[in-house]
């Protein structure tokens, strides 16, 4: 186990055509329209009263809570995204907002640091009654987060204070201690926080806490203990329940909340898949913080169950909208999954946590599948339409009519009433200079591509790196590096397992660099005159196919290019989608499109298979005909941006 | 609109090596299987409770009410199951039973003649204030049901009178009249059951009621009027709740239990399917009772909504097991879907009810591909193991670990928390002779090919048929044929829609005779002298295809042969059969097989298309090779009758 770590702001800033339209959009689409969400100015949508119920904690407005228990935490998301976007660049006016709302915060924070507008509101003698189904736990991790964000953005205290206060008043209430909750969160995130705030302040006492979460859950009966005390009522529905878990009762209630088995036994991602990932991430975080080899023994066993059991090729996980959850290996049906958005943000999560212990190419690359399809898919190119699910095969009228698909949209949506996805995306876009490079002793890791400018602090000097690309639409990439010493340093770079072939050219002339056994190249150099490296990933379109076990793609083949997967649209190929074939043997062309910032479009040979007797009856004797025709094909984080139809990412071949 | 009568049971019998097996097995297996729950001696399976609930109800024992508030109607069709098989043949045993039970029933029913157990054990002062949730009239119906087989059976009156006592109670608590109860009920059964109660004793209240429920259905706001009266209290959880249904919210509750419109304004077939069916029956029945063109005309509607847009190729019906289904025109998924073995006996019902107004092959077209595929699929070979759910396409490992297919179980169960389908079976196959013919004037009608003997009473005199058939193993079917009189009759015989050709001999001298726009042929002669009238019908295999709007079938076949869907095993195929393709082109062979009494077996020719590089990931490049393979169908209903594993009907084609 190495150890290694993730840069600084101001070790790295990215400059991408690609990626700079993304944090535009945030900053011009994504935030301003949360704002206005959060503040109830948006007419045609759910109703948010988010900030209302701060101001009601505060006392500054009298009412009741309203929304979903977590509600909170949508703010504490906005407040992230805005820090973040605020550590790209200063903005006044945003700053304003994020400052007011600070203050509110402030106000709603009891005395002894508590923090939660719903139980300051409703139930004050309720406090962390209900860790289960409430949430308060997940609220304030989101807190946490959005405060460290805020905080390294602005270096303005206040909201670092509260939220210390908070974790503070968390170290008082939970911990093996006599006397105090031996609890642990319904929803994870509160872990990862809390490591955030540790390697923020430097204050063990939370590093301490979240490994105190994580190692007792799971080794006791404290859910089904909490409620009994809470007469076992659901919070949901107000009623008695025969177990502490009424929704998802097809699992075992305690799989679903991932306290099945102590932590560190855990072999298969179960349960909700957000919550799961959360808490892999931190583990991921504290493995490597503290060198636990065994917790980090139980990362790597779970990371390998997800990547080679139960990940769409999307990078997807959650193969059920019924607890928003994992459910076998190699259960990966197209049609009904569900693929939360957030739950890839978590799996990037996660990669990059991984990533702090150990370099393999198979965190970068997950990170990027990711990242490029199943996070980047989530909104729109305009940055005004979300995907909260994310499927892989879409007829909107089977959507509409079936209460098994009935969480698909086959229409991206302006919001949604749990509204996670879209602040979360808007959290990560303008965080993703914290992916590119990580730091070993006296090596630099280049893990993705983007157009960028590090300076990488190492041990015996700076690194400068300055990425230029316009990945993921070409394949060349070109690194400028130059450092300021002496010394030898080494920049180790990975090549995707999706290329087949790389060429490395350093200042002009064509180096042959082996691959490692880890999916890098290691390039050995003292870099102390500039020196030009071009890299050429070979990135053709191809066809991929489904290990046998996923019975749903069988005969099938998805169209990848680089970290892109592929689709095919009703708009580009008509409707009745499952009638075309590829042709498996034909070449796959690509054309640059006249939109989505020369997005690369995919042109290969098919036919389409017609019944000649379909006559307005359901079954007639089978007469096929078949048609040659041209399968046209986008990048699958692009669909859904020109016109509604139908969708399929797994296209059968011949 | 003509009028046709169902035989009575003097009128026909069933002689048929197919179906003597299944009426031996119901009678030797199931029945007494069911005895045994019902018993509460069968230790491995959920205990029943139900004879004990009349027990106590009865006063002869102390203790709860325990099971489903259906419970009662387990009994019931147990005791219609009995009947049915009584009428074929008295039995001693079987009849003491019987008997013992309905003298225990007789002691449950209240004075003035209410009966349900649950109410008069647990909540005597809430009889019929909970119409939507809690089955009281449906219980009544499947009563009543039972009380007209097993009085048709034995004549003995004793529980003619019970369910007569029960069934006036009805007309004096609901009813137009001001200070009745104007309600409906919430599951349908008790209309189509006063319907056959007032065939069976001429009572035209029973004939009024049944007209009642179904014509104020849908009409006026009587569910949220209970609902309300009831504190918007849910019997199910006990829970209050925004609307009167709370379990299947994806759906408006209106259409859910079919209240979304009146009756005679329905145009599609919406909402839970056994309801739905169950009311289209009454419907139907009424329509045909009372020459009230307009219901009929909704009924054909409606049938025809079905048939040619939310029928599986099997007969099944109910295409999500969220509410037990319908869902929309053309969504018929084959693994997820519901398919209850109890609605398509429901379909049949309806078809044999549409029968009595019209003489047209749909009817026994859908009654008989219902009856060969799902119902009889609902129940294996030996009769001791059931489906209740029956999908087109099993992967099993994808079935347990995936909450959209948890409801399809991969193995054949011995019996069910909520037992309808099992005892549904068991009533409807002894019944199967009064499906075969029916009588207009002086025209007997064919519409099922079974060995039967029927001594047809027309309005000139008997016309005796004598049917011998291996069908459907073969395609020959001999109808020897004789009158007492000399008037000429018709012989109207079903010339089914799969049949391509057929041939007609008569007294060894083929008959060229044309089949008529009803899709029957009419053969008219005096039969003073026995006619012996052979028939070919054309039942080579063939693959039928979809209607392309059933987008989960394209590029699909399916394998038929006469009234028989055939689907691929694993037994017979090997695992991974989405692997395989048919070749289309290629001959379908027919093979006896050594077990379940001559059944054909198909074989053609096809392909397995494996990825060459499948290596353990999840994903690789493409690399498919074919190999040349038998595809080896078994019947439908057999499925899963030797060992455990995947199943396909829509066979990918090429």
């Amino acid at each position: 186990m190495g150890q290694y770590r993730l840069l600084k702001k101001e070790e790295c800033g990215i400059d991408s055509s690609f990626w700079n339209h993304y944090i535009e959009v945030v900053k011009k689409e994504v935030i301003p329209y949360q704002w206005n969400i959060l503040n109830d100015n948006i007419t045609d949508s759910e109703p948010s009263h988010a900030i209302d119920n701060f101001r009601i904690a505060a006392g500054e407005m009298k009412g009741n809570f309203y929304g979903q228990v977590f509600q909170d935490s949508d703010v504490y998301k906005w407040l992230e995204a805005a820090g973040n976007i605020l550590l790209i660049k200063r903005d006044e006016e945003l700053e304003r907002k994020a400052d007011a709302i600070i203050d509110i915060i402030e106000k709603a924070q009891e005395d002894d640091g508590y923090l939660d507008t719903y139980f300051t509101i409703e139930e004050p003698d309720k406090k962390w009654t209900d860790l289960l189904e409430c949430h308060e736990l997940y609220c304030a991790g989101h807190f946490i987060e959005s405060a460290v964000s805020y905080y390294r953005a602005t270096k303005k205290y206040k909201i670092l204070d509260i939220a210390s206060r908070l974790a503070d008043h968390l170290c008082t209430v939970f911990g093996p201690e006599e006397g105090k909750n031996h609890g642990y969160p319904g929803h994870q995130e509160i872990e990862l926080a809390l490591v955030r705030l540790y390697e923020c302040t430097g204050k063990e006492e939370y590093l301490n806490l979240a490994r105190f979460f994580l190692d007792t859950r799971g080794t006791d009966d404290f859910f089904e203990e909490e409620f009994d005390r809470r007469g076992q009522i659901s919070f949901w529905n107000k009623a008695k329940q025969k177990e502490p878990n009424i929704r998802y009762n097809q699992f075992s209630y305690k799989t679903y909340n991932q306290f099945h088995l102590p932590v560190r036994q855990q072999t298969e991602a179960a349960g909700h898949a957000v919550r799961a990932v959360y808490m892999y991430t931190a583990m991921a975080d504290i493995a490597s913080l503290t060198g636990d080899k065994e917790l980090f023994g139980a990362c790597r066993t779970l990371w390998n169950d997800i990547v080679n059991k139960q990940m769409y090729i999307t990078g997807g996980i959650g193969s059920t909208h019924s607890g928003e959850a994992f459910t076998a290996a190699y259960d990966l049906p197209n049609d009904t999954n569900y693929s939360e958005t957030c739950a890839s943000i978590g799996l990037m999560f996660f990669a990059q946590r991984m990533l702090k212990t150990e370099v393999d190419r198979t965190y970068a690359d997950v990170m990027e599948q990711a990242l490029y399809n199943t996070v980047l898919g989530g909104m729109n190119y305009e940055g005004n339409r979300f995907f909260y699910v994310n499927p892989l095969e879409v007829v909107p009228e089977n959507c509409l009519g079936n209460p098994e698909r009935h969480h698909i949209k086959p229409v991206r949506q302006k919001w949604f009433a749990c509204a996670c996805c879209p602040p979360n995306i808007a959290r990560t876009i303008p965080d993703l200079w914290e992916y590119i490079y990580t730091a070993g002793e006296n090596t630099a890791y280049v893990h993705l591509f983007m157009g960028s400018q590090a300076d990488i602090n190492l041990d015996s000097g700076r690194l400068s790196i300055k990425q230029t690309t316009m990945y993921p639409w070409t394949n060349k990439i070109r690194m400028e590096v130059e450092s300021d010493t002496q010394e030898f340093m080494t920049l180790a770079v990975r090549i995707p397992k999706w290329c087949g072939s790389y060429r490395v050219m350093i200042n002009g002339s064509e180096a042959d660099i082996p691959v490692r056994e880890n999916g890098y190249i290691f390039i050995r150099d003292d870099f102390s005159s500039q020196t030009v490296i071009d890299m050429e990933l070979e990135m053709k379109p191809k066809l991929m196919a489904s290990n046998r076990n996923i019975h749903y793609n069988a005969q099938k083949a998805a169209i990848v290019r680089g970290p892109l997967v592929y689709c095919i649209e009703e708009a580009d190929n008509g409707k009745y989608l499952s009638e075309l074939s590829i042709l498996a043997d034909s070449p796959l062309e690509e054309k640059v499109m006249d939109q989505f910032g020369g997005a690369v479009m995919i042109q290969g040979k098919g036919v389409r298979k017609v019944n000649k007797t379909d006559a307005g009856e359901l079954y007639t004797p089978y007469a096929a005909e078949e048609y040659k025709t041209d399968i046209r094909a986008v990048p699958y984080f692009l669909w859904n941006n020109r016109e509604a139809g139908e969708m399929q990412v797994w296209i059968r071949t011949q």
